[in-house]
């Protein structure tokens, strides 16, 4: 079977818990690495280097796009935002499965380049949840709240192109499948090719 | 999410240990249903009508064929064999997973006619492994035994057509696989339409 591991992608809205969740999917298997983004906005306070994310220059960037280093970048207003292809391919190699948590944009560009990366979008049971999460944070004023509720419409035109949709309602159900839901795909046909060609050589012998 | 039950099909060679497989997750889990195939052969002995098989005259099927009531048939040497397609629709209806053991033909006729059906192929983890369980059964001649693996040979030709592959080394880890592929299905964006066009709806009017 396919020991190489497996890209998923891991998007949806503010407030849908993805954060818990890709913790606790870390914490639980140790068969997943959690790809870190490059960005050329500066770090917030309390963010480090090569955790949050990697902080480069626009220069370093711009150098990154030209040598194919990237797996997918995208701008947001004026920063910068991309994957580094080098981390998450080697990843891949040594069998980890590599999750990747960015936004739609990306997501579907990454799946073009690479046609067996799982797409997952990650949501609340319903709108009015949505709404109750991001009041309970208790952090942001209603101002807030409404441009993520916004946002959140905005995104939601694009759940369709997402392999599957993973309702957040309990985080322990919710990290089993999302953990299931990127373990059959190692058992896809199409990454096990060379499988496939291997036993149909055997039985020819037999 | 989508409370209707998914269609899927299992195919794999002879000796691969399908039986035993579908048997203990139908033992395991009670929101599965086997699919029953008509045919016009005779009953074997042991064989009951309704069990193994809704055995029917040729009238019948042909019967069948005209009103539409097979979701797909094929004709082996000189007796047909078919899937009801009643049985099956008010099973996935009820909430049930529908799980037809057929073979790539009518596995790949289904699939044309409703996408979303799992297709998953059965194998053992290399031919020597299959022959060994073929001659281990002890219940067939080498000419059968060489009969059937060069049967495998062939349907080996078509598995890249499947979703899955399930290698069955271990009846445990495989039925549990197997349980697995089916269940995601649920969480598939394209089996939850409904769900998704609601909570944009939702979205827009918060």
């Amino acid at each position: 079977m396919n020991e190489q591991g497996m890209l998923a992608v891991v998007s949806g809205f503010s407030g849908a818990g993805k954060g818990t969740l890709m913790k606790e999917l870390l914490k639980r298997y140790d068969n997943y690495a959690l790809s870190i983004s490059a960005t050329t906005r500066n770090p917030r306070e309390g963010e480090t280097d090569g955790r949050e994310y990697f902080f480069v220059t626009e220069e370093n960037f711009r150098d990154m796009i030209e040598k194919d280093a990237l797996i997918e970048y995208a701008q947001y207003v004026k920063h910068f935002y991309g994957t580094p292809k080098e981390y998450v391919l080697n990843q891949m190699k040594k069998g980890k499965d590599v999750i990747l948590e960015i936004e739609i944009q990306g997501a579907l560009k990454i799946k073009e380049r690479f046609p067996e990366t799982i797409l997952i979008f990650v949501m609340p049971p319903s709108a009015e949840e949505l709404k109750r999460r991001l009041i309970g944070r208790g952090t942001e004023s209603m101002e807030v709240i409404n441009a993520r509720l916004r946002r959140a419409a905005e995104e939601a035109e694009g759940m369709e192109a997402y392999d599957y949709i993973l309702i957040n309602e309990k985080i322990e159900t919710c990290v089993e499948a999302m953990h299931q839901m990127i373990q059959v795909q190692h058992n896809r046909a199409s990454n096990n090719g060379a499988f496939l060609s291997q036993i149909r050589e055997e039985l020819k012998k037999i």
